[in-house]
């Protein structure tokens, strides 16, 4: 896709304009990456892509989906309401439910954290939330801390508000609470703390590495988060959109949001592209009262409103019981694909784990970080890359999951892998076709 | 609206909020006025409402849409594709109709205009477009040209992008040609030519004004911008989001767009919101070849794309014919209402039309905008408006159309009816409770 636009702009033309013409927010923003990615796997279809992020289509709801547009279009009244204009923070009925199930979820009344449903928006994807929490906090400059690696996709975004971004390691818990602490004492001594606006983050099964944050960590970043915000009233942006595909048994932990009882520092985004279709572009968030008037009034400009059809259509999805019967299946079809993305790992690694390779072991969502030993280039450029197109096998080179950084250098030697896609025998085959690859590599 | 969030907004920390971190962007934009309008109307249902640009409830396509959404979701295939991911710039088989649609329409060939279905876009309605192009160009301080009065959700977006705003006044075939010309010659003479980005008007039944920009007016708009173009590189932002809605014989004329030969210089909006349904929330426009990378880069990181479920069902509702045989009973709807409105007002302000009160005469869209005698003031603060609201009308006061211009007062005594939403008996009756009104106001 890269390269069609490239060659339908008339060279000549593009320096004057960019030069001339453009706005500065227009002028920042690169291309993502992964645009050649998804050119090279429309091109070369026959590619087992480790490399999408999207949802299995095999499990897409066209069933229960076909049910209730029956339902909702054949009674002209609802039918009508949901083809008609919606409102600007979303379908009023929808935002109530969506809190009575996280309160019931997390266990909690919506007074304990202090949250009513105007603190609910409905938005375009959880990605137009991320965007817009970004449009009304961050100037040229600010500084946005995240998890590192971290979602490129929110890079993108960081990138076109000019933000700086401040990495954080992760561990086996997650962004690590000392680092951040340490980080902000660093910013705070060189007179920057006032320009820190969000903490972003994943908080359960992290695109790209799979992890997720640990309730203890949890505790650890709101206490450091909390103690630093009585110098600097940033924001926590707590991204749960994998949150609903667990597959372990191993049960839900409270999300950020439960840490902020009286709904002024945590955002939660959430999205249905995941556990429902991503077709539907509809996500939504919880928000601090401080921030809702302003997001709103962006939003305004933006469309005013998501797609209100969309909306309908969920609200029926969750009330009847379909939402929560498909999540269900597909948990269980995403267990067997993770477990065969993992067992295949763990045979066709397992020679080189004393070697620097290792892998993440996620309860859930859809990936899998994988790093090599240092020296291996994973990226577009490198003979690893190569080596895997001729194989017949797409994965996410580590490196675009590393936000620019001032004097920091991303790391090469790691991959995002998704197992969402692919079915069970193809997640096995596209590890072997990787193991043989890297083998390759290291030869 | 406007009270509920201000009252859930604990007063004590909005102002350490504003001053300390909210980004520019946020603090520039201002609560919609129209959320006044909004919140009494949701108060008041009993209000004949001539305010609200919703379309008409009743001819919703219910029925069609049913049958539509059976169609995708019992095909396995089909209803999975629409459920899954689409493309940051939309459905392509979607976009190839349209464009092979629009070329029908206009009698030419995609070659004649140097177009090709790479340069259509799909947005999250006509006002995602509008950002998106706004986003791209504009920085504070710049320069976008507008018809006076303008489009006040356009107003808004403006405002988030700090531009400046420059009215040019508008007669009975639209925005003035000598006008503009004159404004530009002036803005060269003041060192100011180049911060211009774009011109933005309606060409089609205008909102607010329900004027057409006649053909004449077209080719002369044409003639002044090619030749300023020549020193600054702006563009032409022609939104035809009421085209469909023309309810006269006397026929389509063709747009913009089609005077711009090299696909260089006009932006054309459009939106499936007014002829098929709102909450599709689906739009499209035309681009110049220079635009389609930045705005697709923006795009990517708002949302990667708009609901591909309401595209995937747009498509079908156009190549089944629905959609056309939808837009010939919406003409036949609209005809009705914009007849009971023009009548009634022909009545009821008879006595008035040698004093100063006037009114357009729409060949479609959804407006009429009523003058009444200076000095009357048609605002939220005034008499008038207060008077209606007791006797059960509400309009959109006209100085809401007006952009804010430096040292430029906007006129108070003019007014935007909708004949949309209301049903032909409530049109006729809220006009003559508007007449008594006024007449009251006169005395």
């Amino acid at each position: 896709m890269a390269k069609r636009r490239k060659t339908s702009v008339p060279q000549s033309e593009v320096p004057a304009v960019r030069g001339n013409l453009l706005s500065d927010k227009a002028l920042r923003t690169k291309e993502a990456p992964i645009s050649y990615l998804m050119a090279v796997a429309l091109a070369r279809p026959e590619l087992i892509s480790l490399a999408a992020g999207f949802v299995d289509n095999e499990t897409l709801p066209t069933q229960d989906a076909a049910e209730v547009f029956h339902e909702i279009l054949s009674d002209p009244a609802a039918g009508r309401a949901a083809l008609q204009y919606g409102t600007t923070a979303g379908y009023l009925p929808l935002r109530q439910l969506l809190l009575d199930r996280f309160c019931r979820r997390e266990a909690v009344s919506a007074a304990d954290l202090n949250l009513s449903v105007d603190d609910l928006i409905v938005t375009s994807g959880s990605q137009q939330l991320l965007y817009l929490i970004s449009s009304v906090l961050v100037n040229p400059g600010d500084i946005v801390i995240t998890a590192r690696p971290t979602y490129f996709v929110y890079g993108g975004v960081l990138q076109v508000f000019g933000a700086s971004v401040a990495g954080i390691d992760v561990d086996d818990e997650g962004i690590r609470a000392d680092l951040l602490d340490r980080r902000l004492a660093e910013l705070d001594a060189a007179g920057q703390l006032g320009r820190v606006k969000i903490l972003y983050f994943c908080s359960y099964f992290d695109n790209p590495t799979g992890l997720t944050v640990s309730a203890a960590r949890r505790r650890e970043i709101m206490d450091v988060v909390t103690r630093w915000r009585q110098k600097q009233r940033f924001y926590v942006l707590e991204d749960a959109a994998y949150r609903d595909l667990a597959v372990d048994a191993a049960g839900d932990l409270p999300s950020l949001k439960t840490l902020d009882p009286r709904n002024e520092l945590v955002i939660l985004a959430q999205t249905f592209s995941k556990p429902l279709a991503p077709g539907l572009k509809t996500g939504y968030g919880f928000l601090p009262k401080s921030l809702i008037g302003p997001v709103l009034d962006q939003k305004g400009s933006h469309d005013f409103g998501s797609a209100n059809l969309c909306q309908h259509f969920i609200y029926r999805m969750l009330t009847s019981g379909r939402a929560d019967r498909h999540i269900e299946k597909l948990r269980a079809a995403y267990r067997a694909k993770r477990d065969a993305m993992l067992s295949a790992l763990a045979e066709h690694f397992a020679d080189l784990v004393g070697s620097g390779v290792s892998w993440t072991r996620p309860g859930g969502g859809l990936y899998v970080w994988l790093t090599l030993p240092e020296g291996i280039d994973t990226g577009f450029g490198g003979s690893l890359f190569q080596r895997c197109l001729e194989g017949g096998v797409l994965y996410v080179p580590g490196n675009c999951c590393f936000a620019e950084e001032p004097g920091v250098e991303a790391p090469r030697n790691h991959m995002r892998l998704s197992f969402g896609v692919p079915s069970v025998e193809e997640n096995r085959l596209g590890i072997q076709r990787l193991s043989q690859a890297v083998h390759e590599e290291l030869r």
